[in-house]
């Protein structure tokens, strides 16, 4: 199979994941912050080490403000659900994923927020930062903002919107489930207050993880209460970090393995830069290519390597049934994001096909692809 | 090391655990639900496989009632947060983990619930019904209970409780934390409206799993919102089960090592009689030890394999050191249970020692574990 997928969740993961993962089940491992057994203690030092692996990363300096859980929607849905009060106004861009625009409309609907959503540009889905501080001096109560795009791959420019909405003394959540392991994101430095990831994507660790970095973890209430090996006593949620957000038994393999993923990640550089050339390349020849339009891809912006492509001939479904029978995995659709399907005008036509190497895929499966590609028009224009 | 921890974590877990969990990320396996390529296709065919052999084991006949997430506190948090509304009676019992009572106490603080304790017998932590059932003819809008406790292993006789509650018209909630894969619990047959349950206890498989059963998915609303690779179009929720509250990419590879420990318990008839005739000689054992007090442990009512202790000569730090140095691990204090202990006038001397064999612990691990505890008091005796 040539997976070209990895928007969705990243395939190959980094290598020897599964052997962390296996090895996670096969050692003693107990509960963590529960039990001062050898078992208990393994599991730890797979969570601390996990933090400060993570914070690594993000360049943050405590890394008890690094929550872990299952993942990005989990995180959005606590950060919403725990910031937004009602009446409050809340301001987002019109590429998000449903991840945020869901749990977003159903506060609107229940805790009356005026929501606002500022542009894009239709062509690549680059934020119009001239609306968007027009927006902030309205002082809205919070600004969530896509990291890059789930549909074209577009980055959003997070430290200079970070720097506007600091100047405008507006908090900012950054959804990173695209993005995070692929970009710069550095939510301590750039006074970013809530930064939510996903584990299994660009961080190339099992589905089932992720998590946020918070700035002030008193602003927000826990959206789960429960168990956490501390201040058992009570039966109230404890106050502290990380404990606060983070109750019940962890999912210490698939923790174990995030782990593992994020130091192969920090050593990637090479793999990294390979990876984006190969996908420039990519592109070039998707550009070259008769019978298909790229979508969301003009020059300017910078792009992760998630792209968007529509056949000029024939369906959607048509093409997507070809690839899969060639055994190329791809997207097509929606992909979970209709507001930016609307940006990029691609709603009513039920969205595009959208191609997503990974940090591994070769030039070869990238060559093959668009062989296939160029035989599906060949096909179509015959019959 | 002797692990006797299983009230925290099960381990071993079963049997090839690790090797499905490895599988579950060497493969291709892509987004469930979300794209029609094989490795899609391959991550559907387990979620599917999971809720149908989940609903064999809980003789469910529609598996769509089931629903997958993190764990048990994710699902009694969904649950408990999504079912009370503002001034609503809850009744639950003295002998609750803080995963359903530090959720309950922040809702009643937050929607003004009148919340109320039934009593169980202090000697042995069962829930007295003739109380259970006065406090029924008050109509409480919700009963919260565990399936059995986390202390001292005692059953609730969760039929007997679900016929009392049916005739009350009060809806149920079972936290199956413990006791999920140890005893009989047939939400659908008994009339339970929900059932919480972990995946990597009992049940055998890895942390960061579990789910709940919801006999009416209509009549709450999920905790979580996002992306469910179904109606794309809409920002709303779509209502319809599992996808309801099954939001956000899961967690593959611990579902596909939940459904290969499933599939072991399935057939686990001969190791769970074992496992049980092993654990009474246990106890009897331990009450034939001197130095130590079996805690809530009478004849009479039916008990997991979690056992609590008390040392009568020194202090439970000093035991639990001790056993620590020789390599057994247990988990001592109020293991997150302060009411449980309250009930069973063990709180104040700071809970108990809990000793948790598993599935697969040998007799000879369980006599080492007495000799060891002899030595701790030959030790005691001799200073």
């Amino acid at each position: 199979m040539i997976y070209l997928d990895n928007a969705a969740t990243s395939w190959p993961k980094a290598p020897g994941l599964a052997a962390a993962l296996a090895e996670a089940v096969e050692t003693p491992m107990g509960n963590p912050g529960r039990s001062s057994h050898e078992a208990g203690i393994s599991a730890d030092r797979i969570l601390f080490e996990l933090r400060e692996t993570m914070a690594e990363l993000l360049k943050v300096n405590d890394s008890s403000t690094i929550i872990f859980n299952s993942g990005a929607t989990e995180s959005l849905n606590t950060v919403l659900s725990g910031f937004l009060k009602p009446g409050m106004k809340v301001l987002t861009s019109s590429m998000e994923h449903n991840s945020v625009m869901r749990p977003l409309m159903h506060l609107q609907d229940q805790r009356n927020l005026q929501l606002r959503r500022f542009p894009s540009d239709s062509l690549s889905g680059y934020p119009d930062l001239k609306q968007f501080s027009k927006e902030l001096q309205d002082h809205p109560d919070l600004v969530v903002v896509t990291a890059a795009s789930n549909v074209n791959g577009v980055i959003f420019p997070i430290e200079e919107m970070a720097h506007l909405t600091r100047k405008a003394g507006v908090p900012l959540c950054v959804d990173a489930a695209q993005g995070g392991g692929e970009i710069p994101l550095y939510p301590e430095r750039w006074g970013i207050d809530f930064l939510c990831f996903a584990g299994h994507k660009g961080l190339l660790g099992p589905g089932g993880t992720g998590g946020f970095y918070i700035k002030d973890y008193q602003c927000i209430d826990p959206l789960i209460r429960g168990g956490t090996g501390s201040r058992s006593k009570e039966e109230e949620q404890p106050e502290t970090i990380p404990d606060k957000f983070e109750s019940g038994t962890p999912n210490i393999p698939g923790l174990a393995g995030l782990l593992h993923s994020l130091k192969f990640l920090l050593h990637s550089e090479e793999i990294r830069t390979e990876a984006e050339l190969k996908t420039l390349k990519f592109i070039e020849d998707l550009r070259e290519l008769d019978g298909f339009r790229l979508i969301g891809r003009p020059s300017g912006p910078g792009f992760t390597r998630v792209i968007s492509l529509l056949p000029t001939l024939g369906t959607l479904t048509e093409l997507t049934a070809y690839l899969n029978s060639k055994n190329i995995a791809v997207r097509s659709g929606l992909q979970c994001a209709p507001s930016a399907h609307k940006t990029l005008m691609t709603f009513h036509s039920g969205g595009t096909l959208r191609l997503s190497p990974g940090l591994f895929t070769t030039n070869e499966e990238l060559d093959e692809t668009i062989l296939t590609l160029k035989e599906y028009i060949w096909q179509i224009q015959k019959n």
